[in-house]
């Protein structure tokens, strides 16, 4: 069973050197790193290693500036809880996007309990925030800036940098859901001004759960895990370190592969976009032509349910996405799309594509080709269709 | 080079079938189990066994009580922080032992930040909570009551279910640190009367970085967590598919070695307590004698330090632990041993021996042996000592 998988913002497969490094691991059965015996220091090393290797990543000055997490979900409810409970005494304002992903939104939402306001900047068509407008929803009491990197379902990149100036000028603490760019394009925590960046092994071909969050050196927040000294006493608990030495190879391999990666991911995005234009009627790339992941192609197609579409191209052995994995239980439309301007019902008939490793033309051919027959079959059955063939 | 792991507190190898679950589970590369294609559901249904597998061992009646979370710490965050916050109108104080995990301590310390109130009750020289001491610090404004069921530095094991049987007709909610019991000594979630139950895989041969919080059903409180509708829109994030597996099978192995697992360990822990009491004068085996963990000693040795031991043996390729791991990186006395009303000076004398699977007779004896010149050692070199068989 030949499955193509085109659903990699979802999660990547591990590379073959990340499956060995964690093998090595299990064989090895390595100690508590915090236990003062051989052994415990034998771990601790290994540990340190693989910090030093996500810390090059980023560019972080300093590897204790890079903790390690459970995952991007952790990392962010870290970061944005963590500020807004240290800072309450200065203020409990918060400024973010209309187009954050849920462990975003939801965090901010549970502060909201706690009676903290939040300010969303609306976006543009393709899906960029315009960094006036945060300048511009900044207040006295503004305590926290939190701005996605990349969009995990349109793949638009905002102007980190840019607001990144604007806080550090406003001395307000800026932290960037970074979970679909680290690993995939260049992310340099110096030049992004970011004091709290987000970011998820699973999204680059290393395990799932693990995370990392940056914490630049003096920024004060509490953790989110209060217990053991661990991780520089930012986050208690004893390390999964089996996940820890993956992330470390996959991060290495992810520098050291980017520019190659990238350059593979776009020519098959390129081919992905021409084919959906040249062969299905009715659609709309979604997301910035040029501030955009390599990686992602998202198309809402009009009259028919993504839902559906994803189901046939599974018969066919495609896996695709309607939109975010953790939002897949959910029912409503996606935010992401109703912000760009969106129909809710061409919100509904949206595609995620999501290239990886070891995607190649032919994958791409393929996939078209299913959609093609899936939209085609779909369509045939679809009123909204036919009322739009009447009238045109 | 033979090394005798008697540190099994701070963590547990992985056992051979749990190694063999992983290593599969890293080949066959699993997908997001929120995906909706094909890739999905497979990991999917990988979830759903472990979760049945932990259930069981804990008794749980509904698998999606089970919550896997990234270790013990997360769980008793989760548990502790998710009541408080859930529950602040109805009050903020909370109950807890003058012995818990600092996980817990540090919970209920960052708690008191946001004007909780807490009321410790203490233990006898055993470390044993009366609970009838807490049933009188219960308040109106009691949320939680949070009490471990076994103690990490001196293994005794606490009468939860007679505490139980009070939050329970008081109708307040019940946490228990469960960490160094699930998978050592028979738990039961039914029988122990509790409404949350904290547990880490490490203890018991699974992998580090990988815990399970037991929330009985209809318990309300806070994901610590917000973002995605995973575990039952209890704990967002991707799932550690990995680590969940491998907790998944050891959960399973323990419950069925368990009995044969405990008479081994009651063994050694007899032979061992009997050698050290033969060979070694002035000290003190603390915790309860019967109830109690059956793969923990604690002894406080008299007149030297407890650090020197642990290097002395270090060298000798045999692997103790002062205290908890997740404390080695402090300096103050053990707060536990200070409990149960150790002087200071001996509470830096003590040692914690942790029995795991594969130790043998043969391991205890060499122990023995090494800790014997150790002591014989240092307290050569200890006025302390001197001074004491001069008076003597």
């Amino acid at each position: 069973m030949n499955i193509i998988n085109l659903d990699h913002i979802s999660g990547t497969p591990l590379a073959p050197e990340v499956q060995d490094a964690m093998i090595n691991a299990i064989h090895k059965n390595y100690a508590n790193p915090s236990s003062q015996h051989q052994l415990g220091d034998e771990a601790a090393e290994v540990l340190q290693k693989a910090r030093e290797q996500v810390a090059r990543l980023i560019n972080s000055k300093l590897e204790k500036e890079v903790v390690f997490t459970s995952g991007g979900t952790e990392s962010i409810n870290h970061a944005i809880k963590g500020v807004a409970l240290a800072k309450a005494e200065k203020g409990k304002h918060i400024v973010t996007s209309n187009i954050e992903h849920n462990a975003v939104l939801r965090s901010l939402r549970r502060l909201r309990m706690l009676e903290y306001q939040v300010t969303s900047v609306p976006v543009d068509e393709y899906g960029r925030v315009n960094p006036q407008e945060v300048a511009e929803a900044i207040r006295d009491d503004t305590i926290l800036v939190t701005i996605m990197h990349s969009n995990n379902e349109i793949g638009t990149i905002q102007p980190i940098e840019e607001i990144g100036k604007i806080t550090r000028e406003r001395k307000i603490l800026f932290h960037s859901d970074a979970v679909c760019s680290v690993g995939i394009v260049p992310i340099d925590v110096q030049k992004l001004n970011v004091d709290l960046l987000s970011f998820a092994a699973n999204q680059y071909n290393g395990p799932a759960g693990m995370g990392g969050l940056y914490i630049r050196q003096g920024t004060g927040l509490w953790p989110l895990l209060d217990g053991g000294v661990q991780e520089n006493n930012k986050r208690a608990g004893t390390e999964n370190i089996l996940g820890i030495i993956g992330m470390g190879v996959a991060s290495e391999l992810a520098a050291r592969q980017m520019d190659r990666r990238i350059e593979q991911m776009r020519k098959l995005k390129e081919t992905c976009i021409q084919g959906l234009n040249n062969r299905i009627d009715d659609i709309m790339i979604n997301g910035h032509p040029e501030f955009s992941l390599p990686n992602l192609v998202s198309v809402s197609i009009k009259y028919i349910e993504g839902e559906g579409i994803v189901l046939m191209l599974d018969e066919q052995n495609i896996a695709v996405s309607t939109r975010s994995a953790c939002a897949a239980g959910a029912l409503q439309a996606s935010h992401v799309l109703l912000s760009i301007g969106r129909e809710f019902a061409d919100a509904q008939g949206t595609l995620v594509v999501g290239f990886g490793a070891e995607n190649t033309e032919a994958d791409v051919d393929r996939f078209l080709d299913a959609l093609k027959v899936a939209v085609d079959t779909l369509r045939s059955m679809s009123p909204l269709y036919r009322k739009a063939v009447e009238n045109a």
